[in-house]
């Protein structure tokens, strides 16, 4: 037993700004609960912030990362500075010297996790990245270890903030997207450059990460079919509202047995009576279906500073309580063979389509007979009044595959009649 | 490293033959996950069903207890047989000999739980009962655990799936009190005898349970004010509605630091816009109030053979994965000190109140008065149409001390012209 655990934080931005606070802030709490004290002694920061928000012993700071990399009184390092260049480097070294590594970086454990958990298991030491999907929300301990004796089948997430807050800004003011976002902006819950958030790639590594998990095996960032919210317009949302929906961005993962794994992130019609239709602003939550548990749902703050902080520091008083054991992350070890993935062609659901036509008789005769041909059910058309010579046509499917979908609206855009195919929605969780 | 996790179970009920299920047919995975195999070596049961839903090997059934507790081999005792009589005495010979012991017993937690963690803190081993506060939402974990590096400041649960089920029959359909526990009584959801679960008692030991870990101390029982659903009525809900509430049995701790902490268990009107006011049904939930996480929210399964079960055999892979260490209940033992709790005469909060008054002139001032020389202040009174010479009075005060609130319903109901005083609801989470 040693009589303390030493940390190392590398980056002191917004997140490592919030661990640094945690740690010395609440450094007597987290010892009583650990049972051993828990020490942050080294701080390294390219940017560093005159003054600090809190104040630091001589000698914590450095410039150079080697003080705590090469350090070896340190036990665990924390990195907070993003990205996969530098991030990986330190991992990799950490891990190497015999140090835990806690992260909450989702772009390193979605790309590099398989890799750095058969170093740290090689190492016997921790690999804990917690905070890397829905900060606050302990949504990987949950799936790791308190549903380790259930079998996930399904897995169903709100995983970005920004674009929860801005699909629940178009549904309350019936504001458009871009409206929404510049407003999102402005705010601070969305970045300049918002493609990271807007075009789902946070969500669609995120979902790496946890279906990974539910589903004992580890997906390659590639297998994973994602789309952003971009397209999704107020008159979708009013639609949706109309059918009892609410449109979310939804990061699905079902286990499909032997045909594999659907993993999905897009805009989804959710029924406004689940408990996912009420999860509003920048607020996170995931629902699991398991074998044994039935429904669950955890829900929290999916980002900010001090959410992300609480995680972070979580996953390092479970290091000083555990201080002799690495936890393998067992769903990327060997202990169970690689799942393939369901290609999205294969995905079978209801969609919502809504397209731009021109107002003139026999556009639904030409929009059907595609349908039919394809095996596309129709289970509800729309025709809005028409403006100006254009119309809008809207379609809920029964049931169908994507690749036949897809085909479906290849060949509706190159009829003459139809403008524009305006969006692709899917309908329902399943 | 032990080579093998071998478990004893003692019980086979509802929950105790769950366990068996996920134990036996899981057992692959299961082991593959904790990295060790798992197996169910020996079960004891009183009431032995005949036939069993699932085939046991040879040797397995034994009719004698001592074949589990007096077993060199065993290494976890799993005790499904509920109270504190013989429970009690297994866990402390099991915890004694150097056995984890895992329960769902919240009664034997909430009472003896102190006595059992220090013995198994003594004895080197674990001592696990997540699935002794709603079922399968593992929010023992998720204090103990998860929010290690927080401080939770206030805790808000749905923790009994009867009287939610109840309460929500009598929200939708208009149902009094006693035709919707006849109801649950039918379909199962509520025992013949339903005192434990309508009169408070078993939210009680699981905010008990809660508390002590939330709060970092060891709770009695005895400093916990409950209050069950009897007399809540039909009318009192369709009240609340109107004024913006559902009325839910919540259990309440919040930290009012040198003060102690408030532990009560009282139906609540609870904003319809609140997550909980969402929670459905039989479905459990635990809002978290932290200094750093802000707001989180476990949903789930409150109750249930396998949810139950898959939470029993969850802290076993647990003990599994950490098989040399004891992880002990911090909030427990000796690293906090022990916090007194606010007696319920102190707590403040808003009241609805409904009187049966006769139907003359002058009521409302002879109660104003009351109101008056004590300082609860109205903010609100509803004096509905009369019926037959009798009238309701429905008030709601502004924040005010129990004590005081108490006082006033005592000066009321000696007051010729109430009837009777027939409901006090607090409103709000606070």
């Amino acid at each position: 037993m040693k009589d303390c655990i030493k940390v190392g934080l590398i980056g002191l931005g917004t997140v490592g700004g919030g661990v640094a606070r945690v740690l010395l802030e609440n450094e007597k709490n987290l010892g009583a609960r650990a049972g051993v004290p828990i020490r942050l002694v080294k701080i390294t920061t390219l940017v560093m912030k005159n003054p600090l928000p809190f104040p630091l012993a001589d000698g914590v700071l450095t410039s150079d990362v080697n003080d705590i990399l090469d350090n070896p009184e340190i036990d665990v390092v924390v990195e907070c500075i993003g990205g996969v260049g530098a991030a990986l480097e330190f991992a990799r070294r950490a891990l190497k010297s015999g140090k835990h590594f806690v992260t909450p970086n989702k772009e390193l454990i979605a790309k590099f996790g398989a890799e750095l958990l058969e170093l740290a298991r090689q190492n016997g030491v921790n690999l804990c990245y917690e905070a890397s999907v829905a900060g606050g929300i302990p949504i990987i301990h949950g799936l790791k270890n308190n549903l380790a004796a259930d079998n996930v089948r399904k897995l169903f997430g709100i995983l970005n903030g920004t674009t929860n807050y801005i699909l629940d800004k178009m549904t309350q003011e019936g504001a458009e997207f871009a409206d929404a976002l510049a407003q999102a902006q402005e705010l601070g819950y969305a970045e300049a450059n918002p493609t990271n958030d807007v075009d789902g790639y946070d969500v669609a590594y995120k979902l790496s990460i946890l279906a990974g998990i539910a589903f004992n095996t580890a997906f390659r960032f590639e297998d994973i079919h994602f789309e952003g919210i971009r397209n999704v317009s107020a008159s979708d949302i009013a639609f949706a509202k109309r059918l009892g929906y609410v449109i979310k961005l939804i990061a699905t993962g079902v286990d499909r047995g032997a045909a594999g794994v659907e993993l999905r992130v897009h805009p989804t019609m959710v029924p406004v009576e689940h408990p996912l239709a009420n999860v509003g602003g920048a607020f996170n939550a995931v629902f699991v279906e398991g074998d044994y548990i039935g429904q669950a749902m955890f829900y929290g703050p999916g980002a900010g500073s001090l959410p992300t902080a609480s995680a972070v520091a979580g996953d390092v008083v479970d290091i000083a309580m555990n201080h002799e054991i690495a936890h393998s992350h067992p769903s990327m070890t060997t202990n169970f063979g690689l799942r393939k993935s369901v290609p999205i062609g294969e995905v079978s659901c209801e969609y919502y389509l809504r397209l731009s036509v021109k107002d003139q008789a026999g556009v639904l005769a030409q929009i059907a007979t595609i349908c039919g041909d394809l095996g596309v059910s129709l289970k509800n058309v729309e025709q809005p009044e028409a403006e100006g010579g254009n119309a809008e046509l809207i379609l809920i499917t029964h049931p169908v595959r994507e690749a036949a979908m897809q085909e479906a609206i290849a060949r509706m855009g190159k009829l003459p009649v139809v403008n524009k195919v305006e969006s692709l929605i899917r309908v329902g969780l399943a």
